[in-house]
């Protein structure tokens, strides 16, 4: 099985259009920055903007235009070692918590890089119109690169906010007036179904195979846990209640001192965000907490996390709609009332932690070569985020689309949404 | 639901009994030691001997004694904190990796302590023989006393081969003579099918509920991985090549420089046991291998693991039988041939990895209380082994039996087993 | 130049009775202790008895029965690995931090051990009775016994402490009646003048060569500072006003969150002694604190610390008496008015933290071979102390003497006294 | 006592002008430097140049504007945070090892905030024209200045080194034909000596007082140890005997993998400078060496480090001339052949380590307020060394000039000369 799944022949025409597209975005979610910030990097999980630009431009000189065009010169011998991530099987890789000490190539020679990468392939992809097989890897290194766009925000609003001095990364959105609708739980039906992905569009190759899962009837919270429910949840003394939390949660609540979200200040009043410190809406859903803090809520409330089966088979009715990056909020907003008996905002604004640990599904094999590197071997001790946030670009998500990250992850616009049996 | 689940009625009458034999028995399994092995803590994940002893006695001071006897006046003020393990809701615990500085209370003062408590719980016992919620919280302290058994011994194992002078804890047993056979692949159905425990006689709380599970046709080994087909991975450079490892698993392999089981001597020829250091057995299981081994392993082989539920529909088709530590060997035994077709040493001798993270049934809920925190807190970046092994008690695990290690643990007697999809 | 200088010819005959007395005065030390207690190791500074046992006697067979018969067969291939120190010279040596993990050999094979080695050593020693230099290595080994002899106490209380049973090992002494008198300086002359050992009895290499230094006039505290004066310094914030410490010293307060004397409690009302908990009493020397400790403590009190040559310069002057292991005390005692213009106290006690930088003296070189190893590989990053404590053996320690320790050490007996310019 | 001396009244009307000399000088280093290069900091004992950019700005703000201006409002409420070092009298400094982090301020602001510093001082300046405790602030800070313009160099090196790329900071100087000597030792008379600043110029508080010292006669090295030297060294296997290192020093050779001087190549033959990777010349002095290391050597070589006394000794008698950083060559430079019987090449080139652990003068102590953590507070646990680098400014050292550092640190031009008793 291939890595990701191409969609349509038809689609094929469009590429070069799609790529130019992909890749400007990325250039224009830097255009606020000053020099000095591309280079930054909070700490190991987060590189820097000018990594981000380099890595994603390396991936396409690594997998295109290497692999497809026999004398290719490559564009600097230590490229393939600075901007290699994580792929083993390539060779050694700068290390990860390394990135910022990378002052050359400076920013401008990066963006050299990105234009000279960029002719390069596009001059492949004229020449190559009918090659499906190019197609789908330039297909998977933009949905790469969209993953990037949407670390590139979230590591720099990290970077950004251990500096006292706290700067902006964009003015502030004014809150758009909204109907808030208490929370309720939505019944919906089990028996025999089927997740993962079965269209023809593109896919990741761990959204696959497309199989049968069991589910028990369950109840599906209407929309997200908001900052004004998690508030009461801290204000409970849930950050104290180690009945609450899972054994390393709690570990990690001792360890790194964890007494509120990420971002939010002290008064509970105020979070951090990429507009600077601005007050906290109680109707938008509260982001940038861990899965551990997600689990403790849900026992708190009564509840508990979704699977990703459950999420899934929800999100596979309805359309993919919410507030992405485009919309240039890049926050959680506040949440609309949604129609009695819906599940509303599955998409966009925060990716929702599910119960469900990262793994194969039943008959995935990851493909072997380099490529294989790039979902599989992280099916350990991550947990399964569905939906998407408003830093992700629109058209990157779908119901089967699975995200994953280590249970104490926090720097990620991560929410919770709630689940319950059916007593 | 109940953390444990109590079994027929009839066998109330019994319990005295049965309380004595293993109570005894842990004690028997102390008999080789020398005072001065009694107090030794290798690493934070072990415990001294003297302390596993104390640990299971207080477990049943305090949720029998203490909880069914008002007036209870405890053996020692101190011991509630010195001897609680994690039971947050009880109160402070003595650091876990600091159970090896307690010189006092000595090993007389703590078989002293276990008399007391022996005492004072049988005539409880006699008081209140119909009691039945008593007899199931005492017949969770035995369960609980075998689950430490087991430790006891493998703890004591670290500790000793970390000693130069590797003691032994008794004599080497001769290997019987076996009809090996190779490796082979037994057909398997799928199907909707039901799993945990729904028997009437004990059980923990993490194998229940039962309940139903979708599983496509499988096939699963005839028996676990023996020494000389790990010893064939490991001569094949299986610790050098990244590509078959999870990323989690090749950072342990580079950060602990594995390059081999635990246990295993740098020629691949001898071993460190509990009769000290011995010929590899060929033809037995391989044993004191992390999550990640037996993971890298089987993608190596072609294979994969099996999940808990594929373990668990063979299992319980199969009666429990193997090589436990009454047997006395208190080693993996080299296997017999099995005959053709069909699925051998599910129990006994080495616990198996599944490809199964640890997590909650549908519909389990923890108790609330301080039992509650016995399993369910754990669920999170475990997985699940099944099917005991040469260190545990007879009679303590069945086909639903949940185990779970943190996927880098390598000092119980953990081995694998192979998996394939029916292609 | 030797290691330690040998003394008087005439003292060659009684050596086999010296011998015989402070090997067993070791074992009289380890009286009180149960089985458990000789194999706690409660930081890797600390060793167990157990292996401060073995360790002394390796001393001997190494550097005596091995250096000086041919033939001799070690007791055991391994000890020599298990109970060197540090003397890389004669090969590895098991990690100090792991001295904690022996449980074997068992607390009788160290005595048995003792006695072999006592037995060849003596019967040696007969032989050879005109061997000066054979007498000389056995003097090096019976001042090397004593120094372990006042580490034996030292870690045993270090282990006791953090057991919370908080267990004695000897009956709390009466305070004697003493007459307290307040602080004063004395005045002592400067001028060229000589320090370091001169005499033809035993020395350290490190206290040689005597040599001649300059000293400016100068006040030396007429008595060690008192638990009494010390708190004021805990009262008045001592432990929170960085201006009064080392920048390194107000590192350690920061990260090892100190906020008075080691074993103290936080009422300041009591301490931890080999007596198990007892009142501070306000008039013995205060005890267990560090250098960076004692030289904030001297800021704070508008005076300094001696260098070791003014403290050696007066202490050259007075007989060595003071409060030594043999008064089975083993704890500072309040110390008694002192005659007026007089410098009292200086031996025994505490040991006194000075000003000087563990360094060589000039004309110093340590020796070839493993026996250099001894002193002279320490001298960087330690502080000199002076003057013996209340748990060193009577008769080891002389004017001349260099204690030395890290500046964070607190678990040796160590006080401060204060010394001013003339101004 | 002031920590720092004024010099003649009559430099007062000079000081405008030397305050623009030396303010530029800082930015003349940084001129070679791409914007990215500004803002990294490659390990917690470097700083980004921007820091010392505006630290040393902030100095001025902190110690002059703030402390002689009444009214004086400070550029950002921020700063006086970020741009502390080490001044825990001022308040919350920002953490050493995130200074990395600050993206901003820019660097145009940064260079915007000197500049207005700068105006307001001059303007001061001009207005308390007679004020010497003004002037003798105002020294303080350009001397200040110049020390961080070596570090701004040996810190802008660390960084450059740990990026693969290697970049240049400025071309390669040639190599000066020189007619090299081999090393002699050079007898020096001893006796009752003065050493300590006595002259009416400006010296840093830890230089005074000037005090009488014994000196034994001894022999001094009549020129630096080369690279050829300490080439045979480490091909004499210095860096795999444990008998030539002191203790703590060969935990760091194990611990760091320490196998030659810091920034050599494997191959011996070539080294990282600030022109980019060079071959060595065998002429010039070993830089980047550890006390450690030069201890090391120096009992390899069958002598020893000599005293800080014995250094100055011999330099007050000679000329401050030397390869320093104005000469643009920015390494050590080859040694010429010296008079005979002469002492050579004691200024510039390379910091030179001698035996003397950092401590006070007798007499000595600092000064109560934020200015008097500048020398005082670091006397423990630091060498010193004597004599300034080829990266030290011109007029900035002297004989009696004071440097210590981490017997560890290795990332200044830190080298090493012999000395030797008279035998």
């Amino acid at each position: 099985m291939a890595l990701a799944r191409m969609g349509n022949a038809d689609r094929t025409a469009d590429l070069g259009e799609e790529y130019r597209r992909i890749r400007q975005a990325t250039e224009e979610l830097c255009a606020p920055l000053e020099i000095e910030d591309y280079g930054v990097q909070s700490m190991p999980e987060a590189s820097p903007a000018k990594w981000h630009l380099a890595h994603t431009t390396w991936f396409f000189e690594e997998f295109v235009c290497a692999a497809w065009d026999a004398g290719y010169e490559r564009t600097h011998a230590l490229y393939r070692q600075l901007f290699n991530s994580y792929y083993v099987s390539i060779g050694p890789a700068h290390p990860r918590a390394e990135r910022g000490l990378l002052t050359r190539p400076t920013v401008r020679e990066v963006y050299r890089y990105r234009e000279q990468i960029d002719e390069h392939l596009l001059a492949l992809c004229g020449r190559r119109i009918d090659d499906a097989e190019l197609a789908g890897r330039i297909l998977l290194g933009l949905q790469h690169e969209q993953q990037h766009q949407e670390l590139l925000l979230t590591d720099l609003k990290h970077a950004f906010w251990r500096n006292p001095l706290r700067p902006a990364y964009l003015p502030a959105a004014h809150a758009r007036p909204a109907g808030f609708a208490p929370l309720a739980f939505v019944d919906c039906g089990g028996g025999l179904r089927e997740i993962g992905y079965a269209g023809t569009g593109f896919c990741f190759d761990n959204e696959q195979p497309a199989h049968r899962v069991w589910a028990e009837p369950y109840r599906l919270a209407s929309r997200p846990v908001s900052n004004s429910e998690f508030r009461e949840f801290v204000r409970d003394a849930g950050y104290r209640r180690a009945d609450l939390w899972l054994s390393d949660g709690w570990d990690a609540v001792q360890r790194e001192g964890w007494a509120r979200p990420l971002y939010w200040s002290q008064s509970l009043d105020s979070e951090f965000t990429l507009s600077g410190e601005t007050g906290i809406d109680p109707h938008a859903p509260v982001s940038h907490i861990s899965f551990y803090e997600a689990q403790a809520f849900s026992r708190w409330a009564g509840a508990r996390l979704p699977s990703e089966a459950e999420w899934e088979l929800v999100a596979k009715t309805v359309p993919v709609r919410g507030n992405f990056v485009e919309g240039g909020r890049m926050h959680p907003a506040p949440m609309d009332s949604a129609e009695s008996g819906a599940v509303s905002s599955l998409f966009g604004d925060v990716w929702e932690w599910t119960a469900s640990p990262y793994g194969p599904y039943p008959g995935y094999s990851a493909a072997r070569g380099a490529l294989g590197e790039y979902n599989g071997k992280f099916m350990a001790n991550q947990f399964v985020l569905r939906g998407g946030s408003c830093a992700t670009p629109r058209g990157h998500v779908r119901a089967s689309y699975r995200n994953f990250l280590d249970p104490k992850a926090r720097w990620q616009f991560s929410g919770v949404r709630l689940a319950k049996d059916v007593s």
